[in-house]
């Protein structure tokens, strides 16, 4: 049974005792006993022993006392799971063995079905859920995200690839984006099924595309991925970053909830996507490295712009950096806990 | 004399026959004859050459059949000159080798007079004016992005020290500002003097900094570089990728073109910034690289968004990459110059 529902309630926009908050990647380098378990383990094993896994997602759910767990694990799991080559390479990040180029490759790409393909993540949810006593996060890559990672072959600063074969090879992109849809799709209903209580969609460098390409060659695969896992029950935050100039567009995707990095006021995200939505986000991460006078007004100038609306999860506007700090992380949930969420 | 002026007269909002037209980085990799020039000279040889440098910014005006040329340099070209150590690593780009992290090293910046420190660039100025038939662009970095790099080391993609610098020591991070701030004034208005009949102040990376951070530690120092710059009588460009969050603030400034990246729409960039201002891009780059009527819808795109308003010049929304071919440019220019800016 969960003792803290906050973060679910305040993803329905109902009313709050204290504002949730929580941290992506809040399990990571930051953490020495993180660091202790790398020493044993890869990233990709820790994610494959449920174990392991489980104990890597409570971590920072008793060190920093916030109010969701998220799963820990990598976008690039269930791709691996797909039987596809790709290592998490130290200091670079993912690189695939064969990127993407033909369209064989793309026709070559097995359906997906966790239970088969990652059952060691379902397994790890099935323990967390035993084991939590604040709600569980799930999450999977957007397949725009997917994709750039499968045809650029590792991290690109310019997505010149990936957007070359889109505007070139329009059909099989579609393809492949319906491929990755299905396989979202089926990974997080999976994920919820197994026990998660709501879901994160990371379409974490969409924001490269203009609005125009947005609407094209993504959003059109995204509807029946946010529609499968509403149909769950289970709340969806979506999240993207440099994605201001697409907030609209993705507004009418409905997720409950939208995630916003930290370029864009959660005031003016607000004003942009409409009042049916919670927020997610948004203190620029760097600010954790402030002196503590800096950090406070910083984290203040997030809740006051969230304007004690009903609906605000409190976050970074991206995922924790491995040189913060633990006790910055713990003073920046504090400060949320002690916001009054209600006019005294 | 200038032959060729619609992009002054663009700057200036006055009426044109054709949208002017050239790109960020015109000269460089993607060029033969480039290629060939930096067998002989690395970049900053190219700088300190004036002859070498004049036939670099020209290669692309007779390529291309741009409207404007832009000087080839480097924004680290005036620390250099300053004595600071700084190097252009192949596939990485500047690297300091003291990065700055003391009061000290503030301190002890020399002031900035172009012709001690880089009376080449001034040189190659005076060689391409004679030689040009169309404008001629100087440019500098902004202080920010300057800091950036001279803080960080090296290119970063969290600005991770220069944020904590700036947060944790205003008052030196302030005395680093109004230093550059003082350099860079002083430097565009030696470009102009020199013959320059337009200056870019690039601020590349300030889209990483939120509105408050932007108007806090960047904007202050800004505004006697754009009057400066203003009192001279050319037009100014003020550009910076990301900046969609930050365009009604920079506006603030009064340059007189806002550059823009790709991802804010011109249309909304004009919403933003109002109609006082002309609107300079902004193509995605990588839309160079898509099938020719992709690529044509994509530049009409633009241009009917800037809707035959006076004062839209064309360019990339960033720049021009090494992968580009010379005949695509080409083929940009060439649409660009065909689109009727009047009704007919």
């Amino acid at each position: 049974m969960l003792k803290n529902d906050r973060f679910l309630r305040a993803c329905r926009r109902q009313v709050v005792d204290r504002t949730p908050v929580w941290f992506m990647r809040q399990a990571g380098r930051y953490q020495p006993e993180y660091r202790q378990i790398r020493e044993k383990y890869t990233l990709m094993e820790i994610c494959e022993h449920p174990d392991v896994c489980a104990e890597v997602t409570l971590l920072p759910v008793r060190q920093l006392g916030v109010d969701a767990a998220i799963l820990f694990s990598d976008i690039m799991t269930p791709l691996r799971g797909m039987g596809l080559k790709v290592d998490i390479v130290e200091n670079v990040g993912p690189v695939f063995e064969e990127p993407i180029v033909r369209e064989e490759q793309v026709s070559a790409l097995p359906p997906f079905d966790a239970e088969e393909a990652v059952p060691y993540v379902l397994e790890t949810i099935r323990i967390l859920v035993r084991e939590l006593d604040v709600p569980l996060i799930g999450f999977a890559g957007a397949p725009f995200t997917l994709a750039s990672y499968m045809v650029e072959g590792r991290p690109t600063r310019d997505y010149r690839k990936v957007k070359t074969f889109m505007y070139s090879e329009p059909r099989v992109w579609g393809q492949l984006m319906e491929k990755l849809a299905a396989m979202v799709a089926r990974y997080l209903v999976q994920q919820v099924e197994a026990g998660c209580q709501a879901v994160q969609v990371f379409d974490s460098w969409v924001g490269n595309l203009t609005r125009a390409d947005y609407e094209t060659y993504v959003r059109p695969y995204m509807y029946p991925i946010i529609e499968a896992v509403r149909a769950t029950g289970a709340p969806v935050i979506h999240f993207g970053v440099n994605t201001g100039h697409l907030l609209a567009s993705m507004a009418d995707l409905r997720p409950d909830v939208m995630g916003v990095d930290w370029r864009t006021d959660l005031d003016e995200a607000w004003r942009i996507i409409g009042p049916d939505f919670a927020v997610q986000g948004n203190l620029d991460p760097v600010a954790v490295f402030a002196p503590p006078e800096v950090l406070e007004a910083k984290v203040t100038d997030v809740l006051r712009r969230a304007g004690r609306r009903p609906g605000h999860i409190f976050n970074l506007g991206h995922g924790v950096m491995p040189q913060m700090s633990v006790s910055a992380l713990q003073r920046v949930v504090e400060l949320v806990h002690a916001y009054e969420v209600r006019e005294v």
